[in-house]
């Protein structure tokens, strides 16, 4: 399956479909199987292409480099790739902060952006506890972090995405120890990356779409991003945690289908 | 990602994880992401393989050459590169027609067998206006035979899932029509495999899962299956169409996970 490779890191991707692309970019500790109830249905109408992004499932996961810009630029190179000139950015949690930076760094090669339970700066929010339960019991601390991130609803309904994403995290093939603690302790990753006073830089249409039980990256984190990127538009969704896509797929994709539409119009 | 190159046909797998190794086979017009609820969790445990059977998702797609047999050897080949000397076979539908062959064709690779809603010689039990109809109307035909593969339940509680299923059908990156055609008109393929007299030579541990409610395979062509392999064991499940992994993921890995245990005793 296709790679494209920069600065040495191999970053994978699939596309399926054609007409206007849509980009999906995953939360951190997963990989691009997450948008399996988008990426054929989507693939319908639209040119959807998935990304492993850097340190996760089928790319490359090199000891440093986990900046959110150094992500963003390997999406755009992923563009150039397939001559894509625009797409339409779906993020979830990391993948928000990367559709976020290609918004600032690339912003013509943004369409539009829908970002599921993301945020910005979200190591101000953490207790510095967090760490050390991180250092001292990776697993322990993920699986509070994760129940956390799911509603109850999900939880109740859906049991299984509780172990999958408890697993996704522990399984070394998709998400080596080394990725997570390069890019926790990273100045510009996942947790330290701060990009609050540019919010205001983001022009393009923007959805966000923040699950009403998510503790990882809860409403008020995503209120902030909306307050701030001109024009966005927040919905807080009733019985959802931190992964919309998977813990209700067919709502989600019926809030994604009618923005590609408004986008198209 | 990896390859293995069979009679100039490149069959994809991924493989995760350590242990006793798990093979998964999913059913005809999809692809190996189908065992998404599967592969992270199982990996934990057990070395997990997933391969997309040729002519889906990632592999090649030749013009001709569906015959169960031949799908079979691929999956040999996929062991021989692992270098993986005896697997568990989790089979769905056309995934579990592979499995039964490989059990007549390699059995020593075979450690046990998980086949759920499956059969063989399933033209028998065809209409000859179903033919028909799928040249006529490809897209309604099969949608309406994917209609009858959910159980009501999953369709009013996981409706993404019929909108997935008639998606990956007719996404052509994932499953073009001409395979579809030359794999239904193979006197050996998917409709026309008939192994019911060598059933009996299935000597590895079978368990069979029936969805009550699969019309495309339904409970007496498994319940057959159950009647001609030796001490195999039929488990009929209420609610459950012909994909019982992502009708119900949880219930479904509490079964598999049984079955490994069994094995491993």
């Amino acid at each position: 399956m296709p790679y494209v490779k920069r600065g040495g890191v191999n970053i994978y991707y699939e596309t399926y479909g054609k007409g206007s692309p849509i980009v999906f970019l995953h939360p951190f500790s997963t990989n691009g199987y997450i948008w399996y109830f988008q990426t054929f249905t989507f693939a319908r109408t639209n040119q959807c292409v998935v990304i492993d992004e850097r340190g996760h499932g089928r790319s490359d996961k090199p000891q440093q480099g986990y900046a959110i810009k150094e992500m963003a630029a390997d999406v755009v190179a992923v563009l150039d790739e397939l001559k894509i000139n625009k797409a339409i950015f779906v993020g979830n949690s990391i993948g928000g902060m990367i559709t976020m930076q290609t918004n600032l760094d690339a912003p013509d090669r943004v369409a539009g952006n829908v970002i599921v339970s993301s945020g910005t700066n979200l190591a101000a929010g953490m207790p510095p506890e967090v760490m050390a339960a991180f250092q001292k019991d990776l697993a322990g601390a993920f699986g509070g972090l994760v129940e956390g991130a799911l509603s109850a609803k999900s939880k109740r309904e859906r049991p299984e995405l509780l172990e999958l994403m408890k697993s996704q995290f522990l399984v070394e093939e998709n998400f080596p120890r080394h990725v997570f603690f390069a890019a926790a302790s990273d100045p510009n990753g996942v947790f330290n990356w701060n990009i609050t006073d540019r919010l205001k830089d983001i022009s393009k249409p923007t959805l966000i779409l923040a699950g009403e039980e998510d503790q990882a990256t809860p409403v008020a984190a995503n209120k902030m991003l909306a307050d701030n990127i001109p024009g966005a538009q927040l919905r807080v969704v009733k019985d959802i945690g931190h992964f919309y896509e998977v813990e209700q797929p067919a709502a989600f994709n019926g809030e994604l289908q009618q923005f590609v539409k408004q986008i198209a119009a």
